[in-house]
């Protein structure tokens, strides 16, 4: 598998100038909010988002100035999403450092998310498009009725793979969506190519959050940056979860743990079976479908750095540990 | 004093719309969203955000379409704000209703206020605008500053009237520009219309607010719709707390309760002593003062119904009751 370093080398570059605005955006006056976005931003992350915009602006007309501004905006929004969540979920821990709820207190995280969105979409304005103005506003609202859904979903157990399709479709795969597509809408893509790219977007990001959903259980708490079985923790059923309780429908941790969520024991047995289990594999299977599916098309793009670039993208995204 | 109602007469039928397209809101097929969405919405308050929209977009070339999708963008800012700034300070009640946090809890309030931001920027988006949607964007930056320095100034004594000044202009004049400027940039208006409006809504605005600081104090719970003192008790220190401490600089109840703000005594001390002392007409004065400078170059507008009506608006707000 190639290192993601090594996926995002033709637009390196320009996903530096990225890093670098992103940065500098705790540059404000305000020595509090400079102290906010210093610790939101400075975490880092893998930076996916941004390198589907750039990657995706990369067959047509590479429109350098709106692009930068566009993958600055998903990330931000990206940004702002998990400030939010981790406010919702109490969560201490993310990428390894302290979340902005546990530091700062909850009230200045629910303002911090909301000056980031903020900032997001003035990147966005910035690209002097109003298309992309408008699938950015759409994208929000599809991401937090998706997590209003998970949240009012919490703790039940009658939840379909549809349902959970249905969320992990809006919470996560709308936003590489809006990555891609804003990528080739902002570079005057044909419309085939636009919606190939959307495809690849839609299909990577059900993939990418199947991963997420079982690196929650097996993963490691170091690689991971936060603890092993979040997600059952905040009782959101996941496809492990639900694929332990088509197996064993009777007895089942994780249905004690639902019915109980202090009984932790519980929850650290679903943790385990789920990874001593086949359904590991079942899942990275369904999400190598996905990966797959995302492929399918991109063959019809101008064959250049950036579409190999995807591919192994598509690759990494079904393979990493983190 | 006019009504409300006799002012915006000259846009009657359009806020009608408006109306109409934010109740419309609340038909989505997510039954949770949609009683949210209700719930939220149907509070009413006053619109006087998207009155000022209609009536700055009425010098020029009424853009109806266009105004109609900001008139919606701004109340939904203003809406998403609220419901964020009650579960930041745990309120109970706004407009005599229970908040959306004490009803559903603080996470679906944030889930909810995130949504209503990003069907205000959709909506805004729509007007096919883009230097808008940049002035919108950067209008919720404004806010979620403001209210995050309000968030770090809680409980503290040491402030001043500009800091007061800078966080009110952030926090609510802001909005009232965006919503003025807003309307001029979509009907056209020349350049120094523009400025002239924005002023009308930026002294507005601060008149506005400062009439909000005061109605804490001496207004009615059930016009308020919400409990006496609400800012005291939240440790914010607006105009009329930080007069009743240049006035009794020594034994202070304000000073009393900052120290501990479990001493209800105190906070009802303070909001009895203001009450019964001139700061009440001193704010009001004050209050005028940008009220008057609100109208000072409205004369320069064509004189038409929408005219008179801002005038009467500036009168408005500086003697209303809830």
């Amino acid at each position: 598998m190639l290192p993601l370093s090594a996926i995002y080398e033709p637009i390196q570059e320009d996903l530096n100038s990225v890093e670098d605005r992103l940065r500098s955006m705790s540059q404000v006056p305000d020595k509090h909010l400079s102290e906010l976005l210093d610790h939101s931003l400075k975490a880092g992350g893998k930076r996916v988002r941004p390198i589907l915009t750039l990657l995706s602006g990369n067959f047509y007309n590479y429109n350098r100035d709106a692009l930068l501004s566009m993958a600055v905006a998903v990330e931000l929004l990206h940004t702002a999403t998990l400030v939010h969540d981790d406010t919702i979920d109490k969560s201490a821990v993310r990428r390894g450092l302290p979340t902005v709820n546990a530091i700062w207190g909850e009230d200045k995280a629910v303002l911090l998310g909301d000056y980031l969105f903020a900032r997001a979409g003035e990147h966005c304005a910035n690209t002097g498009v109003v298309l992309v103005t408008k699938l950015f506003a759409q994208t929000l609202a599809t991401i937090s009725s998706g997590e209003l859904r998970q949240s009012f979903d919490a703790f039940r157990l009658e939840q379909t793979r549809e349902q959970y399709l249905a969320r992990i479709i809006a919470k996560t795969a709308s936003l590489f969506v809006l990555s891609t597509e804003s990528g080739a809408v902002l570079s005057q893509a044909p419309e085939s190519a636009v919606t190939i790219l959307k495809e690849y977007g839609h299909n990577l990001g059900i993939a990418f959050q199947i991963v997420d959903d079982v690196l929650d259980f097996i993963g490691n708490e170091e690689e991971l940056g936060k603890p092993v079985g979040s997600d059952l923790a905040q009782g959101t059923l996941t496809l492990p979860a639900m694929l332990l309780l088509e197996r064993y429908p009777e007895d089942n941790p994780v249905k004690r743990f639902f019915k109980d969520p202090t009984s932790l024991d519980d929850m650290r047995q679903a943790v385990e079976w789920v990874g001593n289990s086949a359904i590991v594999e079942e899942c990275y299977d369904i999400a190598g479908e996905y990966s797959t599916a995302a492929c399918r098309n991109l063959n019809h793009l101008p064959d250049n750095t950036s579409r190999r670039a995807l591919l192994a993208l598509a690759n990494y995204v079904i393979k990493r540990k983190e």
